[in-house]
């Protein structure tokens, strides 16, 4: 049924396979009177596209967007935003070898299982293509929030156990792009893809995490039982490919931790209400208080690896799988926009919800 | 707006608050021919129930769940189920003092700043009593999914830096109910009873984890990409109160992985197809594979302590606020249950969502 | 699946059978800071409630409304408003001679083919005593509305042929409650009462039209493609028991109209647009236009008469059922202050999503 | 807010402006397995399209549909079906007089006010070319009606004061296209082509009327309160341009009829159970019993008519407005697959619903 949609308010929903023709998307509740910067939202592209650097697939996409409707005379109209983006760089061959065999740890086995055919191109559907789809909708939705001074800034922290230690308020978001890996510390930067390039030389993957920080996010938004906004989050978060644990302020420390420590003390700035501490994450019963919010996600070491792996295939016989197709050695580094696109769609979300709060 | 309704077909929407007459909610989508079995029901709220021992609130809640339409002769009829439980031991002028005060670390000043007005009796709407009505829910959750054969599992696995290290495999489930922590392991059990006990006489509180085991699910549940079967869950799970973080499979020990190790190898086993690792933790590409779904989620420390803290009143002033009320020292031996009703309410969800796959 | 939830923003989800403990409704996304007048609510309850005069069915119900959450020191906070209303007159043994089989133009076959059972005490689910949550949770919507300064005003339009055909804009809507038929002319009132009053003398019922009109409507709710206001409205007037008709504007007069006549053309009145002749009903393009909304709604003669009728059991064997029960003898004059409700639901939801128009 | 969406399990989301690059549709929900036969889809286009007749609009659109994504060797995959119709034949120009001017009842005024600006192009977003989208959802949704041997016929009934007299079941629905009126009934056919031609010289439009009547319906389908059947199929029809009165069954003559002449007796035939008459229309509390179902909806005469008008423009000020652009004369003859295509669009979701209803 129905699993392709996101959001209530700001509403994406996307189509498209790894090896169709398109994939696309339309954004249904992006209000009218937005500038669309198509600068902006190509650059967002560029930012997660396959062949940016030696560091990831060499598949090659411009992922050109192509807004079809929705934007008239560079403006929103408050009517569906459709959006297309062409597959042409789709070597569908590469993938015959695999159109009976299930692949390690792959969604072919659970896909096929699940529906009784598969399109099995290139992982069809579950290809991390798709989020191409969610870094174009989330550029508009970034746009949005621009608007409200809203800024999100992720970057990758960890690869393999290389952990970027230092509290994101030390660190200086402007050098996350100087690097193809997408962390703002130089020097850590160097050791991760040192040991990427190692890890892809030896045919093998590499797991990592990315931090993501939104600040000047006003304070209200998230709803306090479901739709937390930390519960979206976590939601928006883990469905990106290879997602395998999501933790906000505090998070997996917080067990550890004694309520006195833990606690975050109020204080009025003159300003504003602040508090001293943020193991909250900016967020407080579910509802942002206006504190930086901040999260973490892991993610697993890429599937497909250069080495021929023991599996099964759909007649339940024993096989070999040899790794094929063009691959990331680590995600992390073209993971980033993606947290940061999904990020933006919750926050547009909740920031339209917001305007429902009070009579 | 609304956010108190989860799930798309086994759906719940609550209500209530700590302080008023009542809580309760409605489940629409629940099948017809489901025979209602009240004691179960009564004994997963008695799992969740304040009073239950030593180690947690003594709030008094008999938290009798009446249920008042869908079910006629015992057995559902497919409309919606209505349930309603009354509070009976609320003492609201316990709570006469933070009327104007934000307590640290609670939703009072994020619900305050959302609506222009809160009800402050016993935390309102953003108390933990809400739970009550997700444990209720869950239970009819869970026959639901007994007649598949489903099992859920939930038991602690961490209290401050005590943790229970085996492997799920190794630990005997039906043991979880031996001791008021609920840990199946009655040596880490003894010692996180030991902490809590000593951490309540400081008037301090401490964090927790909560370890998941879902056996016996089927194959096929879940969806592709954003209704995911382990971002269904995240999500879940992290709107519990308290919840700072959620993993799945090998979660946050993923990114130090290798994709080699990392892989799990499909085997048959003669009756079905199996892994031979499960770090997938039962689900790949937002798919459920058949294997046990297994998953952890952090919890922080109770914001209530009973010890003065500084803060901030409405009108910004700085006040001392001060630990009253009845509260838990640690929240995560009463939110075992909660943990296994949310995780219940995602999977009858899906389960019922596999029935329309294919044609 | 779950269909018994209405709206998107401002939305009701509704529980109970006509012969169960209680029924009752949940309001998700009611704003906060709303007062909430009980007089009034009740009022409205009173209008639809049974036994109000000798026209309707004399089942005795004080239907007497609980507000278990949402709202505190009389105004709502936001959260969900739980309401309550007990089943007190329930005769359900005046139903054991149906439990075996299915009366005529009643839900009793349709739902014991979908569900394989049926709560068959009263109609159960089906039974129109549903209506009370829908009368309930608008009369909060009205009140919401009340804030704008929009106006409904529904009346009985026609009771078998006797049909009120004097436009609305000639009708004094202040008489609408001035007869037990509420229709707002006294001497059409009077033949309708003399109709419906032979009607039910001979154990039989009748059908009837309800007029509606919503007066300062502001320009800009609806949505331009599915959730086209009148398309909105026209789903929730036909959910209403018995209702077979749903027209707007001009209706079924449409089809026999040219263009030249049927365009309303625009003016400037000084004040603001408004135009010359309103057979859009208030509504261009899915969008009200600032006009007088109107619409109306046919509904078919109560099912339940006091004959024997030739009908079949849940074996498939021919069988007579006898008219037992207490009921109504005409739908319309109860039907009123429904209609009203739905339209008011209808319109504070979209009242609240006319605030997402604009960046 | 969205509104671009229709359906619940079997749901589309649509896209896209008269006069942008292309419109098009996402299906998400539909189930995998499901041949797809791309010249019945086209035919369905067909008879929608422009051009086809002297009594439509002489617009030249192909309307040829391109599958993107969702289908795999000719079937279903489970993933959403991504739909894109390229616009070929938009002649902007014709539309610059109207940039500032609002036209009478047409949605100019009512989109300004809501949006604060409008793509006036051709009626932008308002135009009927966006039923090209629901045509060709719906046609998907027919084929897999189809599968459940679910036939959907709708034709011609009213043109102007020509009214198709005869009962439904008397008519040959084979007939229904060999006329370019769609009307069953040869003679009425030419009587209701005369009028056309005639209304049309005048440069002036007229209304219409057409009934859709669906066969081998299964018993079960639609839900007791909100989603009953009707009032699924009363908001899809009437969210249809120009729509502006929905009747189900005994529609509007059911407020002249008694009860002992509208209800429906069952009996059984010896194969199933069925009703001697059919006032119900084939639906009985909400859901079907396996009778026909037929509904009547009324059509307006189109707003553009070739005549000057009076009206209004952006700035408050009078001005007069001329027909230009090319239109029907008539809407309903093209209308006719635009109903069975929203009413293929309830039925296959309601179709899928119905799986959820017992354990």
């Amino acid at each position: 049924m129905p699993g392709n949609t996101f959001g209530k308010v700001f509403r994406i929903t996307t189509f498209g396979e790894s090896h169709g023709a398109a994939i696309g998307a339309i954004i249904d509740g992006c209000p009218a009177g937005l500038k669309i910067d198509m600068d902006f939202i190509q650059n967002e592209m560029a930012r997660r596209r396959p062949g940016q650097s030696k560091l990831v697939t060499q598949r090659k996409e411009t992922d050109q967007v192509e807004i079809l409707s929705g934007v008239f005379e560079g403006v929103t109209t408050g009517t569906p935003i459709g959006i297309l983006i062409k597959n042409k760089d789709a070597r569908s061959k590469d993938y015959s070898h695999i159109a009976d065999k299930f692949r390690p740890s792959h969604a072919d086995f659970t896909f096929h299982e699940k529906y009784g055919l598969r399109d099995y191109r290139g992982g069809g559907r579950s290809s991390a293509r798709e989020t191409a789809c969610r870094v174009a909708t989330g550029a508009i939705a970034k746009l949005f929030l621009k608007n409200s001074g809203i800024k999100i800034h992720a970057f990758v922290s960890q690869v393999g156990s290389i952990k970027l230690e230092k509290p994101f308020e030390d660190l200086d978001f402007s050098k996350i792009e100087n690097n193809p890996i997408r962390c703002p510390d130089e020097q850590v930067a160097t050791e991760m893809e040192t040991l990427i390039k190692r890890i892809k030389k030896e045919g093998n993957t590499i797991g990592g995490a990315i931090t993501c920080v939104v600040e000047n996010c006003p304070i209200g938004l998230g709803e306090p039982v479901f739709d937390k906004l930390h519960a979206d989050l976590a939601k928006a978060i883990i469905s990106i490919n290879a997602c395998k644990g999501f933790e906000v302020g505090s998070g997996f420390k917080a067990p550890e931790m004694l309520g006195s420590a833990h606690n975050d003390i109020f204080e009025n700035s003159g300003e504003n209400i602040i508090t001293k501490t943020n193991n909250s994450g900016g967020i407080q019963g579910g509802i942002s208080n206006g504190m930086p919010i901040y999260f973490r996600a892991a993610f697993k070491p890429v599937a497909t690896i250069v080495q021929s792996q023991r599996s099964i295939n759909k007649f339940g016989k024993e096989v070999t799988v040899e790794g094929k197709g063009r691959h990331d050695p680590c995600v992390v580094p073209r993971a980033v926009p993606i947290v940061e696109a999904m990020a933006a769609l919750v926050l547009a979300d909740h920031l339209l919800r917001r305007r429902l709060d009070k009579i």
